[in-house]
């Protein structure tokens, strides 16, 4: 919690109220489903409930737990009104429901002077250490091996919800705790949907087959996705295929320490917009990726974070047309010193099956 | 939409302004991640991005649709601007979070009266229709499916983590679109740990395994807990499940309409005092189950809501002792005109495998 710490000062703040669950695990190790973690300069104290008491001893050395007999806002309201010097707490208001601002308020009494913290832990979370970067390493290792494996029950005649069982059941037996997000199978018409849900259609010969999935292993997402053609693709879709791929190498190459998230989303859609095909490219390029499946920086429009080694991003162009179908292909990368390199190890040459 | 509209007069609202993604599928149907809803008295209109354009337009009959380019807020709050009159918009502070309402009240100038609706959308969605009853038997007989066939494979050598990967695989295969959450297969000492995740320790003989697991089926979730012993249990072991056993079923005899979600809770609490295990009963009875896996009613200390036909909640004590093992015993039930009936129909008796 020291790195929280360090920017208590430059929000004039005492500590530091976190409610938002990925935050607690990254800052103290707690993975269960309620709690709150109120960070001061030399404690930190862990609100939790008694279903989780056993849990909390065994994940948390670094702070201290209390069990919350009448809700986690109440116990950490209570907390602050009895410090002695009144107190300046920072919390992320994109984080505290209005309702939640407006019950610790009165928990606490006018004891407290609440400072916007804004994203301050999402922010160091976006820079991922070299401890974090072996488990998201094992996470994208564990996707790719599970693509490999899914591709050889890949034939006409499988629904896509049975392809997903499988990509899922990989998943889990290699030991994820699940699916990052649920699993994307969507054959044909389907795959323009860029967020399609398997369905129960057979895949069919001559469809385009957009997998798009993730493992969380050890509390960290990967996420990668590939396109596969049943059968012999006709020329379109083999060049829409191609455009896609050199748009992902342009996004790539355009990664590295101090460039912006938007400037590698225009590298992207440069190469799509030369292709002619800019106009099917309805999504960003890509997203940060850790303990979330989403999280900071964004690859797209408008985005002016500046890219830091340490910083793992999907990167995932992808085109959709309607009635014939999508192309995404999907790597996730970390941020080196001079460039990035893929975590996801799975062939991106296109695949006919 | 009708009966959101019925609350509009309580509220003294002209609009609803809903942003919770199942409150926005109940509504309206769309299932997609990114979404908010306006619900006025004679139209209704859905902000979502271009990623769900298609899908959208296949889902939703009864909104307009309008794909927001710079954020969802915004599109709503410029919406709201351009009213000729000044509207009241209720909505709920439990689902904004504090930085949403600041971003909207300044998109929409000061042209909305902002009004506390409460959870008005999760009320209605407490009490279920019979289409959804429907489908949440379905999606109740498929979970009690899935586990009847992962008992057989249960047994020592067995790592909990195969165990849930066998049961994921099977809600899947079966049509869920994935777990309600974490399949939690937990054995011997592991298992008192109520929200405990599987571990690739091996079963071992004499121990008691907790299987809590729940399939998400049509959008609507089930959730079901059982408890197996691998090989003979001592004395003890049978005499803390015959209590659980005994408290759910008071449990279950307490639930009809017009009794409070408390007084199921005290029904089973009276039975583990009874049986000198209450201190070990860590968690709620029960919680309503819907869309989501934990909805409105919670049946628990303090839940003053009154139980109405067509709910459909959980019903499960559970004890936890520590170094020994965890108990619980879980169905889903909907409350009928006179008590309420099972949805989930796997054996309860004590099973030693």
């Amino acid at each position: 919690m020291d790195r929280l710490r360090f920017s208590f000062s430059a929000l004039s703040a005492d500590a530091f109220l976190v409610s938002h669950l990925p935050n607690i695990r990254y800052l103290c190790g707690f993975t269960g489903s309620a709690a709150l973690l109120l960070v001061e300069q030399s404690s930190a104290t862990l609100f939790t409930d008694s279903r989780y008491t056993f849990q909390a001893r065994e994940e948390v050395s670094s702070a201290r737990i209390k069990i919350a007999k009448e809700g986690l806002i109440r116990a950490a309201g209570e907390a602050l009104r009895n410090r002695r010097v009144r107190p300046r707490v920072a919390y992320n208001p994109g984080q505290f429901t209005v309702a939640q601002l407006s019950a610790i308020k009165k928990a606490a009494s006018d004891r407290v002077r609440w400072i916007d913290g804004g994203n301050a832990v999402e922010k160091l979370r976006s820079v991922k250490d070299a401890g974090e970067l072996a488990l998201m390493d094992e996470a994208a290792v564990l996707i790719s091996a599970v693509v490999k494996g899914a591709l050889s029950g890949i034939r006409p005649g499988v629904t896509e919800l049975e392809v997903a069982a499988e990509i899922e059941y990989g998943m889990k037996i290699r030991g994820a705790s699940g699916a990052s997000f649920e699993t994307i199978v969507a054959a044909g018409p389907h795959s323009a949907w860029a967020h399609a849900r398997p369905s129960s259609n057979a895949l069919r010969k001559s469809q385009l087959v957009v997998l798009d999935q993730g493992a969380i292993l050890h509390g960290y997402c990967s996420d990668m996705t590939r396109t596969v053609f049943l059968g012999r693709a006709p020329a379109n879709v083999r060049r829409m295929y191609r455009a896609v791929l050199l748009a992902q190498e342009a996004a790539k190459a355009a990664i590295k320490p101090g460039v912006s998230g938007e400037s590698v989303d225009a590298a992207a859609r440069r190469v799509l917009k030369r292709e002619r095909l800019v106009q099917y490219f309805t999504h960003s390029t890509g997203h940060g990726l850790g303990l979330e499946v989403h999280e900071m920086p964004r690859l797209g429009k408008g985005e002016k974070t500046i890219l830091e080694e340490g910083m793992v991003v999907t990167v995932e162009p992808g085109v959709y047309v309607e009635g014939l179908g999508g192309i995404r292909i999907e790597d996730d990368v970390v941020v080196t010193a001079t460039g990035c390199k893929d975590l996801t190890i799975a062939p991106r040459d296109f695949i006919e099956l």
